[in-house]
């Protein structure tokens, strides 16, 4: 699949309201387990999607445009929401990252982004060069496979009450 | 996590929702696309999802309470969406989805199941044994890993567009 910038905002419009729906109301068995020590839980996902919101995608765009190269990304912290998270519930995160999504798309539009645009280049700390493209493509597969994750994690917490059947399950290993 | 009812519940009402939107009006490209032969597209997925909801799982549950183990379940048919789903779009099979869905948890609800219920056996083709408590948590691990195979097949349509990062997505590789 090519990238379209389209197709691209049909997934970021999505996500906020694909995770209330999914995770409004349920039990904490379902949120706040994780598949083990250093794993997210859905909670720790959503908060994790929230500070990428804050510091990570936007930010990176406005970096290639305004520096290209000259002036490398900063490193993204993937464990920043352990702290940040502290004393807010899912609901309230949900609800922050759902604004700021909405925000940042606004913003996103509001650029008119062009094939040259999509070209730029950056510098990412770690992986060298990246284009705009690359930049955008990323974030949205970053939704969808963090969506991947918290099902998967969910699954997981029940896989000792499914009898023989896991075998049949090849996700449940992952 | 311990089986719950409610728990379970919570999550089999949910998934029809989910899937509608984050599939509605989507491009043919996220929607048709697989990850390979013999592999599943999110539009083949749902079609799955319905043969499901009419040929498998309440099926079973009834068979587990009128036969317990002396007659064994019908195996059950992973490909038969391929033909069933002919000529029916996305939208359609999704609404036939959540219909079935919808009704098929009004009758388990109306079952009133308890303990004992759940510990009731049934004779699973290829598996053996198996409670009516395993089946259920097996009906919620199916939907909840059906959304994640839904999205990690939706993220791995982007993987050339992304530049160097896939390398940072291990769920690409899966």
């Amino acid at each position: 699949m090519k990238f379209s910038f389209d197709a691209s905002y049909q997934i970021l419009e999505r996500t906020p309201g694909v995770l209330r729906l999914l995770l409004s109301g349920l039990n904490d068995s379902w949120v706040m387990n994780n598949e083990g020590p250093d794993t997210f839980s859905p909670y720790d996902v959503v908060g994790h999607l929230l500070h990428g919101e804050k510091t990570d995608w936007t930010i990176r765009i406005r970096r290639i445009l305004d520096h290209g190269t000259a002036m490398p990304f900063e490193p993204y912290d993937r464990f920043a929401q352990f702290e940040e998270s502290k004393g807010k519930d899912l609901l309230q995160l949900m609800k922050e990252f759902e604004q700021l999504r909405n925000e940042n798309l606004v913003w996103l539009k509001s650029l008119k982004l062009n094939e040259d645009d999509l070209d730029k280049k950056g510098l990412h700390p770690a992986l060298g060069e990246v284009t705009l493209r690359n930049l955008l493509a990323t974030w949205v597969v970053h939704d969808l496979t963090h969506i991947a994750q918290i099902t998967r994690v969910m699954a997981k917490q029940y896989k000792e009450e499914m009898g023989p059947w896991p075998e049949f399950f090849r996700i449940l290993s992952f």
